[in-house]
């Protein structure tokens, strides 16, 4: 195999309760890599469509990843890479962990899949790093392992796989303006009160088992975040309308899709969702604000070969 | 039946990461009750053997969840209660949740079991108050259930039951000093970390995820607490040493039980259990200290009836 096509989904990071750990990954929103060999040595960046990104690939998140891994693999051969950019940076979806891990992925089948998972996303992190200013892999994570993935740890990287429910559909909405990650995380306080933690673990213990027992109520129940999203909710226009909304008509839960300002939601079953989808819809057209809405079943895959 | 007798156990509460909210049940330790009907309505104690604690009903707390009970249930009988006490109050191992949970069990046995668990855990949370100041259910949760258990919420309360690895067993060390519930809770700051906080609900997700999968190394590795046992491990003496010892004979954790003195070890296997116990015993007869020392499996049921 000389050439490969694959689609790198968008992911929901944060997911209420678990801030910094805790990810699942969409499966109608994503971007499209072809990378093929080439003879000469090294990675480079022959096209991109969709955004304004560098082609440098020192300075593009996926040349980042890639060059990474190439520089552990040390083929005889090097690789070029095609982006095909659907996820808008900035939209809290996941859009720099798309590129980093879909380079990694697509490089790691050209060679045989001589690296798993796990490595995979170490070498993604590095991409990761330059777009957020850190190593962090909660939007990585699901993207390469697909469902709802937990962080453990992250030096050495440590991802672990939830059960995703059958009937779980998100709806992602996609207020049109950007929030930079590094606003985001300066909003947020260095200490929170002992009480308010002990709700978010509580929570997110619960949630985890919620998706070990396929209880959507209390999975419902566990999507509150008393710390986070007190904070960023206010960079977010109508934040409180769209959950209001959502919950009205019977959506599980609702909360910041990373760290905005798309906002995501679970529901049981499509037909929820739909109902959900086009509540959010109808509020929304109403706001002097332009957006984009989406509906995606859970991707349990991550990062498809197409 | 006009009379039953009961096993009710010894918890541990916080389980490391899972401060306030997780707690699970002991097989060996444990105090025993015997409640009787009787004609005169009202709830009285008249026998208290191992340990001086109040027989007015209003002070005691197998008294008080008792009464609680019984006001909901207004039988037109009522019931006196003997309590054979063999958890120190003040251990650090749910001693006062034993008490307030195997008086409302016995007595609802008595009754032909109109209350659920989760109704026993509330009316058994009313005396566990008056031990330590609050309503709370870490320990009692367990004494009730059985098992692991999460405290979703305290009100209304719902617990939630985990599962139990087969080959699971606790170790537990008793220093004989005592520490109150109320100093232990005063060392503690009102602000923490947010950094430590996230360390903290990876570890609390993690260890869900670790007993629903039955993944040994990954529930030792999630036994971490970086927000309690800091401070709480400076009340409890020799406390590094013992920690040292456990994880040095192979534990799978180790960490305060409840707010202390007592010390729990988590073990895979009765055989390993067995040399971390004479470890830990070998240490410690080195001290100054007097100590007891439990050997128990993880105990499934919660409180038994004999």
């Amino acid at each position: 195999m000389n050439e490969i096509r694959i689609f790198s989904p968008a992911t929901v990071a944060n997911v209420s309760c678990g801030f910094d750990v805790l990810g699942f990954c969409l499966d109608t929103i994503g971007d499209e890599m072809v990378v093929r060999k080439t003879k000469e040595k090294g990675v480079s960046i022959s096209k991109i469509i969709g955004s304004d990104l560098p082609y440098d690939i020192q300075k593009n998140v996926a040349g980042v990843s890639a060059l990474a891994l190439y520089d552990d693999a040390k083929p005889n051969f090097g690789f070029d890479i095609e982006i095909y950019k659907h996820i808008k940076p900035g939209s809290g979806i996941g859009s720099s962990a798309a590129s980093a891990s879909g380079s990694v992925f697509a490089i790691n089948e050209l060679l045989g899949r001589p690296y798993s998972k796990t490595q995979l996303t170490h070498f993604a992190m590095k991409g990761e790093a330059i777009a957020s200013g850190s190593e962090h892999a909660d939007n990585i994570a699901p993207t390469i392992f697909g469902g709802f993935t937990l962080i453990k740890n992250t030096s050495p990287i440590k991802v672990l796989q939830l059960p995703t429910p059958d009937e779980l559909y998100a709806i992602i909405i996609h207020p049109q303006i950007e929030i930079k990650t590094s606003l985001a995380r300066a909003i947020l306080p260095n200490s929170i009160p002992l009480k308010d933690a002990i709700t978010q673990w509580s929570n997110l213990g619960s949630l985890v088992h919620a998706l070990h027992t396929n209880d959507y109520d209390l999975l419902g129940n566990s999507l509150e975040d008393v710390i986070i999203e007190p904070h960023r909710s206010e960079l977010i226009p109508h934040f409180q309308m769209v959950k209001k909304e959502v919950l009205n008509n019977g959506a599980l839960g609702c909360g910041i899709s990373g760290s905005g300002p798309s906002i995501f939601s679970l529901c049981k079953g499509v037909k929820n969702a739909k109902q959900v989808k086009n509540a959010i819809n109808n509020s929304y057209l109403k706001t002097e604000v332009s957006f984009e809405i989406h509906l995606s079943k859970i991707n349990t895959e991550g990062i498809k070969i197409l």
